[in-house]
């Protein structure tokens, strides 16, 4: 039997070798390594960081490896969460939950003095972005690994190069290494589907596989204080049961939009809709969100804070998760000329998460035969972040289909039942990825097809509900004093909520307005529109609301009045149409939750990894596709 | 024990579950299926035909499986070749080797009578394309599958859906069917890498993630004669083997090269620089060598015949797997409507082998610092066949940087030992892909580099010997009556080789020149170039012939005749530029092959994948490049 154990951990490495052909190469080494030895402890020491989707090949490995050999799975960088499943095992100080985003896997003699850890170089310190004395060039500091969570005396005696040298400073990389970075970078791009179509070309917004290029990107991640990585991960679960809470109130949504609704079209012919199913009575008792908070965090004050809380079409989970994986690759190969560890990386399965959130609200429709159609835009040059997504759903044998809103209303047909039918199939989940902004609704054939699914039995992801509990202005009521205490009961959750809200204000607080008035630069003006690129900044706030104040109309309900928050400005090489951009950048983080329940029972409520977004600091909207920004991953600090 | 046991093999399946972000859906009804099943033997019967890089992880599965269930790893396509590891199990009627290229693995209850096999459906009958009366259509008949193999009664009681459905009419498939399968494949393209630079983007050529567009694929895999695939795949090693002698003999190259060398310049230079070789009494002990051997199927005799021997260059390693991998996923998807099954496609592990062979010349080179040198075009459209392959190298730790060879001219070393320096670094293999056409020598600096690199240490795939020896007039000497014999002593190996040579002339042979001018259309003048575009059929034929005769310069040295070959027209599904063009077509199969060898030992002589180019039938040459050609794969008939 243990001759058996050990030519399945043989093959198993084996296996782990042909997997880097998807650039998994963080494997190698151990694969290497571990083949080569034939005797389980003829070699001492090896450790390596291991991508979560791994973890359960891992976990069989151990249970290979049995009491021949010892190994030890630890987490490099977050603490190791809800633990699923706890092996203990070797020296006694690690444990494995395969809920974490990232392992660190140890073989080691079985001495206990010799163990091995995730913090293996003391002199593991400074900034990669030296300090500066002044803003906006402040940054983040690279704190060192904190070391505290594992007791016991700790040595390694193989481990990354990158901890045995010294940090380079950023504005001193090698100009040289700087291209092979960026020239890896763009391979491996090409290679792995991190794309978008290409503005240029002409058909590249309808047809895949044409004009297509790079999605742009970060060429290194940005760095991020774990504690407030952590935070907005606590806080995806609760956003999630909050936005079911607040959709089940209609009243609450009706009210708290009602002066919105008079100034604003779109919101209501939402509205409208919503209307329609309260008065129609109607129950959405599967309900699927798949939204992504937005934070940035205040340099000033050091707090995480909420920007938006997207509810419809949170989109980048596909090319984030890609993002993730390049710079993880980067870092392997670079990491050691940079003093920088791939393990900092938070681990992103975002798109495995919303895929399986897709297909298990798919089950719970409970027909083998229906498929998920996906409301597209007639063009869409991120199409390819859909398809990662779409083509996971493949993996759990859904079929979807895509539609525009206008095929929707020429194609689709609802029966007496409720089942809503496209091309004869039945649509067991409508999975929103255009619908969201004014101008997806360019006729009334947009505004049926939207009403025609909302009165369907198909699973809504977003219902209308959902879509309208994500507005800004339902943001700003939940800032409100206890508003929050209407939809949750856990105190220690709604403070958890109440601490990432920066101050949102409606424009009927005259105080307020004043101070914005005197104070612009402190303020954002937010209109009830999704996309980006409709914020007002600094001096057009006075203007807008001076302009507002003496027309004396209510389109001032078509807005709301936003702290400003100042995130850390740091340099960044920004890389987009195959150039790299040096430039100073300040980003925001989104993190994605999945959530579904089936009446009483909450079959998901997951925090599914995240997308950094990294912009040139001058421009002052967060979208990527609106100026220059780019798709990022973060390095925990 | 046994409990670890079974925990393992559902992680196993919680990570194959994972795999599937990368396409191979095929696991997918296992993971499933097995994963769900608490106990071993409560599921009776799976099967499940996997890709050859699953072999070790199967294997592993079996061992950790043990004696709770039995399994039945099966070959479905091809008979099981060159055994290197070999398990017996379950049922006592199957083997499972390492190198066979597919699988069949199955569980089953522990009853003999209840066993399962590959050919599971005897309706499984009558041809995909409809075998017409007349050519151009007669095209390749879609045989039964053999069961011949093996042993038993044979049921199934799970199997693939399109075992059990009617083979539609290539000409009756659905319109909206086709339209599904391409817009998936362009999907598939684009998130795979499946993509090659944009003609129509200035910069695709140059820069790689911009400008790119899916490559030339055939939306469907085209049929193929099992019997004469494996005639293919066993002349791989031979003509490895080949090479080799040929290249050994400096004599023979010279003097066949002696009147070519009088009218065309090219070969002439490449002549120079092997006869300084020759003064120098250069040895190359470790000699590695990357060919492709393509062949036509000659409709009328049903002879597998030789095209030529690429032995500089050869193409699409990288980009034929993955269209290997894309047409299986086609047919999982979609081949119950077609009646066709994915497991018919054989593997194609091209990309990793040739990899592998440029990693394990590195390791022979044993200079751990030292790194590939990739010489490459200034413009290389191609550019990601050639990073599929490097990015595999980065699994062996290999590094290689991409240098024209006017950089070479101007940066590269050569130290007095013979060591090649570039930027600093050690190069331990030269891999052309450039340097095989005339073009690729615009000016004296390219011939300086060609010269300067073959007078290294450095292994060069090709040394000037192995390029020479894959040139026409070298096809053609061999082809002569007891060529073959002064390189070869076993018999059978000759053999096998003179039976896939075609007609092999050189125009001093007035009778053939004369039948040539006679019947044209049986010929085809090949000129001493590579690159495809420069071959004269028809008519032209005629006239060359004529007026080199009526010229009588030396300049018929410069071409030699073939055996015009008539491979079977088929209606076709060719997808460029995103649109899918229905057409008859005609295919070259191309299998690789590896060898390296270092003094006496040879290390690898392996066949390794292959390359189906389809292309419409109108046009004369294979080059994909060239003409309207694509890339494609095979189904087993």
């Amino acid at each position: 039997m243990r001759t058996h154990r050990r030519e399945a951990l043989d093959l198993l490495f084996h296996f782990l070798g042909v997997i880097f052909r998807d650039g998994h190469r963080i494997f190698t080494k151990m694969a290497e390594d571990l083949s080569a030895s034939a005797s389980p402890i003829s070699k001492p020491d090896y450790w390596i960081i291991a991508d979560s989707r791994y973890v359960s090949l891992l976990h069989a490995i151990y249970i290979l490896n049995g009491a021949d050999r010892r190994w030890s799975f630890r987490s490099p960088g977050t603490a190791i969460g809800k633990s699923q499943k706890s092996v203990q095992m070797g020296v006694g100080h690690s444990s494995l939950s395969s809920s974490v985003d990232s392992l660190c896997i140890t073989a080691f003699k079985p001495q206990p003095k010799t163990s091995a850890l995730y913090n293996p170089s003391p002199q593991r310190q400074g900034p990669l972005f030296p300090s500066h004395k002044h803003p906006p060039f402040a940054g983040l500091k690279f704190a060192t690994f904190n070391s505290g969570r594992v007791a016991g005396k700790m040595e390694i005696q193989k481990g990354i190069a990158a901890l045995q040298k010294p940090i380079v400073d950023f504005h001193g990389i090698d100009e040289d290494l700087i291209q092979k970075m960026v020239y890896d970078a763009l391979v491996w791009t090409s290679l792995h589907g991190l794309v978008v179509g290409d503005r240029n070309v002409q058909r590249s917004g309808k047809l895949p596989g044409v004009g297509m290029v790079h999605a742009p990107i970060a060429l290194l991640p940005t760095l991020f204080p774990e504690s407030h990585w952590k935070q907005a991960c606590e806080l995806a679960p609760i956003f999630n049961e909050l936005v079911d809470r607040v959709s089940l109130d209609g009243k609450f949504l009706q009210q708290s939009l009602a002066r919105t609704k008079k100034v604003d079209a779109f919101t209501s012919r939402l509205l409208d809709i919503h209307s329609k199913m309260l008065e129609m009575n109607k129950k959405e008792e599967i309900r699927l969100g798949l939204h992504r908070s937005d934070y940035m965090l205040d340099e000033k004050t050091k707090l995480l804070l909420q920007i938006e809380l997207n509810t419809i079409s949170s989109s980048f989970a596909g090319l984030g998760c890609l993002v993730t994986d390049l710079h993880r690759m980067l870092l392997n190969d670079y990491g050691a000329n940079l003093g920088l560890d791939s393990g900092r990386i938070p681990g992103n399965t975002a798109t495995l998460q919303f895929a399986e959130a897709l297909a298990k609200a798919w089950t719970e429709y409970n027909n083998p035969r229906a498929v998920v159609m996906v409301v597209v835009q007639t063009e869409e040059r991120n199409m390819y972040d859909q398809h990662w997504l779409c083509t996971l759903g493949i993996t759990y044998n859904v079929r979807s289909i895509r539609k525009t809103l206008a095929e929707i209303d020429s194609e689709c047909q609802l029966l007496p039942d409720g089942t809503l039918l496209v091309d004869g199939q039945t649509v067991a989940v409508v999975y929103f990825r255009a619908g969201y902004a004014p101008t997806d609704y360019p006729s009334e054939s947009e505004w049926r097809a939207r009403l025609l699914m909302e009165q369907s039995s198909a699973i809504k992801c977003p219902s209308i509900s959902y879509h309208l509990a994500g507005t800004k202005k339902i943001q700003q009521e939940l800032a409100k004093p206890n508003v929050l205490e209407r939809f949750l009961e856990n105190k220690e959750d709604i403070a958890k909520l109440r601490k990432c809200f920066a101050g949102l204000w409606s424009l009927v607080d005259s105080d307020i307005t004043k101070k914005a008035i005197d104070e612009p630069e402190l303020f954002v003006m937010k209109p009830q529109r999704e996309g980006g690129g409709n914020n007002i900044y600094g001096d057009d706030v006075k203007e807008t609301l001076l302009r507002l104040q003496k027309e004396g109309s209510e389109e001032d309900a078509a807005y709301i009045l936003m702290q400003r928050i100042f995130p850390a400005v740091s340099p960044t090489f920004l890389i987009r149409d195959g150039i790299c951009h040096k430039d100073h950048a300040i980003s925001e983080l989104g993190v994605y939750g999945a959530y579904l329940r089936n009446k009483e029972k909450v079959i998901m409520n997951d925090q599914c990894g995240y997308l950094m977004r990294t912009k040139v600091s001058s421009s002052n909207e967060g979208g990527v596709a609106a100026g220059f920004a780019v798709l990022d991953s973060i390095y925990l600090t």
